[in-house]
Order: C-alpha cells, then sequence, then structure tokens
C-alpha cells in the first residue's frame, strides 16, 4: 500500500477545484466542485438527524435515479439546512446550473452544504462562479477542493492511497471537512471519496457502510449530530483498474482500502476537533455485545467532565468509571481494568498500588491519549476516537456567527 | 403557603450541625449531621448509575430494615465511591460510630458522601469528629448543615414551605447540594427533606417520587450522571400534624409541597451550575408523547452547541433545532414553532420575519432565559433547566483534584 498526494484527484480521472463565490466574508474559498470524466457508480451515507438539510435531500433523489453521480458540488458558510421549500428550490438550481456548466445530466450531480443553519444561500453570488469553478476543474485541484469545504476547520483534510490488487492497482482519495458538531451518525461533516475501482452500486454501498461505521460513525467530538452530514463516494471503474466482486478476498481488500481512507479522514478530523489540545483514543474490551461496548466508549467519549479532565492532564479516573456506570450497560465494578497508555491505573475496579499518580500525569502531557478499559463481561470490542473540551471550544462557539 | 427560613431544620423536631472534619484541605465544612428526635418514616431515591457508592449500598441496606430513619450523616470532598469492600466497610463504621454518639439503632442512620471518587475515606479524621458534631446539633443548625455538603456549589442551597391542611398546619424543610455533574437520573446532587407529617412508608415514597421527577430529575447540567446521588426525606409524624392518606386531595397538597421544596432546590442547583452564567428553563409542548417530549427537552438542554450560543448570548436557532432533530423523534420540521421568551422566532418551521435578530440579541442578554418549543404533534410537555457553557465550567473541571 502506498500513500499518494492530491487527496480525491489522486484517483485518474477525477478532477475538482475550488474558488471564493461570497458565502464566506473574508475572501475564503467556499464553492467546491468534483467532477469525474465519466459517470461514476456512486453510494452515499445520510445523517440520521431528522431535519435533513436540503442538499441532502436532492442528492438522494439524483442517486435515486440510477445511483451514478458524475459530478459534487459543495458550499460552504451556509448549510441551506432548515429553509424550506426555498432551500430545496436552491439546491435544484444549484444542480441544474452545474450540469449545464458541465454539459452533464442533472440527476448526474451531488450536493453538500455545511456551515450556518436557516439562512437561504446567497444564490446570485454562487450561481454566477458556477462555470468560473467549472473552468478551474484541475487533476491536481483537490486540495482545493478540500479547502473550499472548511467551515471553522483549522486544517485541510485529503488523502488517498494506492495498492496491488492481484495484477491491478486500485487508488481511493478522499477529502473531509468536519471540526464541530461531530458525533457518532456522522454530525457536522462531509466526506468525499473517489476511486478507480469497476463494482456495483450495492457492494459499493456496504463496503461504504462497513467503512463509515469504523471511521467517520467511530468519532466524537461535542456529540452534536447534525442536519447536512454526508459521505458520497463515485467509482468511475476505469478499465485498467480492477473489477470488485460482491464478496470474497478482493471485495475485503477494497473496503480495507476505503477504510484505511475513511479513518485516516476521520482522525483528521477529531485531531482539529474545535479547541481541541489531545487526541483520545478510547478502546473497549471484553463488553457482553458490540451495543454495549459502543454505549460504553460513548459515555467515555461524551462526557464533558472526562474531556475536561483530560485537557487539564488530571488523571482523574473516576469520572471515567462514573461515565461507565451511568450508560445503563451492565458492568461489575469489580472486574473492569482501566489503562492509561500501557499504565494499568484501575486493576480490577481498584486503583493499581503499583502506578503512580506522577507517572498517569506524565504521561497525559502527550498529544495522544489512549485510553483502555477491559470489561471482563464478553467478547466484543470497540474503539472510538474523540479529544478533548478546552477554553477554545466555548470560545469558538460562544461567537461562531459573530 | 409560607416560606420559612432555616432548611431543613425549619421542621420541629429536626436538628443539624456542620463542621470541619479534615476532609477539605482548608478548613472549610465537610461533615454535616442531620438527626430527628425521634425514628422517622424514611424513604429515598437513588442514583441509577451502575457503580453506586458505598454510602448509598449500606443506607438502602438500612432502610430495608424497617424504612426509618433518625439521622443523616454527610462528608462532602470525598465520594467514597469505587473503593471497594474498605468502602462498605467505612460507611458502616461511620453510621455504627454517629448511632453510638446520638444512643441511637445503626439502622436508623443515613449516609451520603459527595467528592473525589476513588480514594479512602480520611476515617480516623472523621471518626474523631462525630461526638463534636452530635454536640453542635441544634434547631438552628440547618444552614451549617446545607454548608457542610458543599463541593464546588458556590451558594448554600436550602428552603422551607409551610401550609395549612384543614385546621392542621404541615411543614416542608429541604438542603440540597449540586453544582457539576447534573442530569435527569440526579447525576452529582444530594437532597435532603424534613416534614412533620404522619404518613406510610409507602405514601411518602410515592410523593417523593413524584416530587423528584419533576425537580431534580428534570435539571441537566452536563449530562453526567454520578455513583452518589440520593434524596432523602425523612417525616417524624409529630402529633400537631396532619395525618396524609395514601391518596386524595390531602395526598395531592402534601405531594405539592413537596415538590415545591425540591422544585426550588432544583432551581438552585442548575443557577450554581458550574460556570453557569444564564439559568435556561426549555419547555416542550405538542409532543406526541412524555417520553418523546424528555427526549427533545433533553437533546436540548445538553447540546453544548446550544449552551455555548447561550453563554455567547446568540440566538443561534439552527442549533436548537439541529438538536429536536437528532433526538429521534418524530418531528415533522415545518410544525415547529420556537420562542425566546414571547419571542416567536420560529414560526413553522421558517424564522419569522416579525421577530429581528436583535429583539432576540436583547432578550437573551438576561440572566434567566425561557425557550419554548412547540411540536405540534401531539399534547405532551416536559420542562427542563438547565444553563449555559462558559469557561468557567472549562476552569473548574480541568483542575478539580489539583
Amino acid at each position: 500500500m502506498k500513500k499518494l498526494d492530491g487527496g480525491i484527484t489522486a484517483v485518474k480521472g477525477f478532477s475538482a477545484a475550488g474558488l471564493h463565490s461570497g458565502i464566506k466574508p473574508r475572501g475564503q474559498l467556499d464553492l467546491a466542485l468534483i467532477f469525474s470524466d465519466i459517470p461514476s457508480t456512486a453510494a452515499g451515507v445520510f445523517t440520521r438527524n431528522r431535519f435533513q438539510a436540503a442538499p441532502l435531500k436532492v442528492t438522494q433523489e439524483h442517486l435515486a435515479r440510477g445511483n451514478r453521480l458524475q459530478a459534487i458540488v459543495v458550499t460552504s458558510g451556509n448549510a441551506n439546512a432548515l429553509t424550506g421549500k426555498k432551500g430545496i428550490k436552491d439546491a435544484h438550481l444549484m444542480a441544474l446550473s452545474t450540469a449545464q456548466s458541465l454539459h452533464i445530466k442533472k440527476q448526474l450531480v451531488g450536493l453538500a452544504s455545511t456551515g450556518v443553519i436557516g439562512e437561504p444561500l446567497p444564490m446570485k453570488r454562487i450561481l454566477s462562479k458556477i462555470p468560473k469553478v467549472t473552468r478551474l476543474l484541475s487533476p491536481k485541484g483537490g486540495t482545493n477542493a478540500a479547502r473550499a469545504m472548511l467551515t471553522t476547520d483549522t486544517t485541510i483534510k485529503e488523502t488517498a492511497y494506492r495498492m496491488k490488487l492481484k495484477n491491478k492497482v486500485i487508488t481511493v482519495g478522499g477529502a473531509a471537512k468536519g471540526s464541530g458538531m461531530i458525533h457518532p451518525q456522522m454530525a457536522t461533516m462531509l466526506g468525499f471519496l473517489s476511486t478507480d475501482v469497476r463494482i456495483s452500486h450495492g457492494t459499493l454501498k456496504r463496503a461504504l457502510l462497513q467503512a463509515v461505521d469504523s471511521s467517520f460513525n467511530a468519532i466524537s467530538v461535542d456529540g452534536c449530530t447534525s442536519t447536512n452530514d454526508m459521505v458520497l463516494c463515485m467509482a468511475n471503474g476505469k478499465t485498467s483498474s480492477a473489477v470488485i466482486p460482491s464478496s470474497g478476498p478482493l471485495f475485503q481488500k477494497f473496503c480495507f482500502l476505503l477504510q484505511k481512507v475513511c479513518t485516516e479522514l476521520a482522525d483528521k478530523i477529531v485531531s482539529d476537533g474545535e479547541g481541541a489540545t489531545k487526541f483520545v483514543e478510547i478502546k473497549i474490551l471484553g463488553a457482553p455485545s458490540l451495543p454495549a461496548a459502543k454505549k460504553v466508549g460513548t459515555a467515555v467519549a461524551l462526557s464533558p467532565l472526562v474531556k475536561t479532565a483530560l485537557y487539564g492532564e488530571d488523571g482523574n479516573w473516576g469520572r471515567i468509571m462514573a461515565a461507565v456506570g451511568s450508560c445503563g450497560v451492565r458492568v461489575s465494578e469489580e472486574k473492569v481494568d482501566l489503562f492509561f497508555g500501557n499504565n494499568q491505573l484501575i486493576k480490577q475496579g481498584k486503583p493499581n498500588p503499583r502506578i503512580s499518580e506522577s507517572s498517569i500525569t506524565r504521561y497525559l502531557k502527550r498529544k495522544k491519549i489512549g485510553l483502555t478499559l477491559n470489561l471482563h463481561g464478553g467478547k466484543k470490542e470497540w474503539l472510538i476516537r474523540t479529544c478533548d473540551l478546552s477554553f477554545d471550544y466555548i470560545k469558538i462557539n460562544a461567537s461562531y456567527r459573530s
């Protein structure tokens, strides 16, 4: 497996571009376009928030008409969410204008938006810039597109990998955005994936769900889920690449590659969590079931008391245990082991006398922290990634719109 | 109905005291004793956290042996939670020592602790001070006892009310502590209630559950639930007071009074929420069911994005709607009304053009904020009280143990 530059455009046949259309106030890029030179097999995963934003509704409508996409247009700074009928009309208009500019069918255009909720898109500005963003499309444009989808993010999130599959080579590229409002079930994040494999829609969808489940659906920044989240994957099936069957080792290898890209993007999102100073991996072992492992992991990852203690570099294990106990899963106190990195702080529910507080404090000074909880109540496990809760989270979110 | 001074000792026959035993570092009161001059009918509500602290286990054991209590001893600064067998032994010792000092049966002693989790109680210091706190018992000691149960709280929480019931007079007094880790299912809060009614255990328990449900179980500070929470009520049945039947108007009136005291204490907890600058009442109307109303209310009250926006005095209604949509309840976007105080910001899912952003900003400058969400999907309603999320929450919790 080889890591590549170029993100979403690391895959042959994909081009992209980003520009400033006038949604954001200070000239930042806010309109992105991703384009495949031929129609691609496409699959998507969408937020479970009851109030899905207009671009998600229209994209699902388009996908339902053949599960193929050739372009994705993304705006940042405005979510086009909770905008009623006008929002739907605006999304359709944006798709139509993009389709006309690219000389493709409207139903081949996917749409995504992220930013402030409840305000109408500045359609005049956006529509006037669509021909320009089309002209800017370039096989090296992935990074610009990745930049044009950011909101409170402080870093571009893109990656790409290539691997051999039999005597063929397959590539998966991706770009994502997300920083606040991140939570399992995807929250305010967008993810776009490109690949050159030849694959049926059903198989692609299954692979995508599997990859999303252990990546974008296993991160949490603040427990908030949003109206706009989606992950879209386009597979252009270039003949030089492999055909992916619906099961077996080739399918598994493709899943592995897709998951690798998604996990790396998800980790970049958590590392860029609003105000985050720590990247925290919480591993739950010995759970009686997978849902139980997820409940326990989520309870710990979400606890503001745990998150502020980590920010304060305080090994306050009582808060971790209280979170475990609060989530409704039947856990036996006297069985629980807790590790900070390799340091076993709690052994069978009790402080381990061989580990000093100072060694934990030293460990917590790291930027990347690993917590392992073994419940010794079964064989299921789950990994969730999160970040700490700092002053800057408050600062960013108390004044987001001003 | 008349408001009284004196909190828990406003009820005749109850005395209390508080002193510094040496758990807290800087001479603050940390040992409280509440005493009834005769054995009282008692009922309790206990945390649903899977890891109940030792004092809760011992108190429940004592209650099970006759549902009567005559004394409650409380320590603050150390929770005696996740302390294993030693913790249970310490709790028994504390009860025994208190019983001996008061010349009552051990099973008449209730126990509560709050503070750091996972550290053994400094038993030597505590046991040496129990005779002294017994000597200090006074019918005017309610406030000192209320002070001695505080941790990160910045204010004493006590209240008492008296009302006429037929030709009798009944009184309910109470003291509570709680500031961080507050959430429905009671979190790190303690509540103690005294009353002079004559009542059976079963009736008292029902009245208490009802009162707790709409007060302590309808507040949220940070969504964390703890190992130590409990509410205990003692009814001494002084002959001058009324007999409360198991149903009917007299029972309802007693419930009303108990609820009044609990609600006032719960409000004091939220107002003193860690770092809180706003007291926020969220009213959910038009829900299809009570659980649905609770889910929606809790989702809004818990959302860090909503809480930080309120701290920033930003009427970011999109975040409120996103929280509503995220909680799994079937709500129709185009039916939702949202009010900030009397200002209807959202009408049938859309911004109300007759309300200006500036009037909302002005409203949000208040210390007490009311949000009303009408889902127009049924007839059930619920009220939850919470606070905003500020820099000081982080400050307090990043350095709690240092």
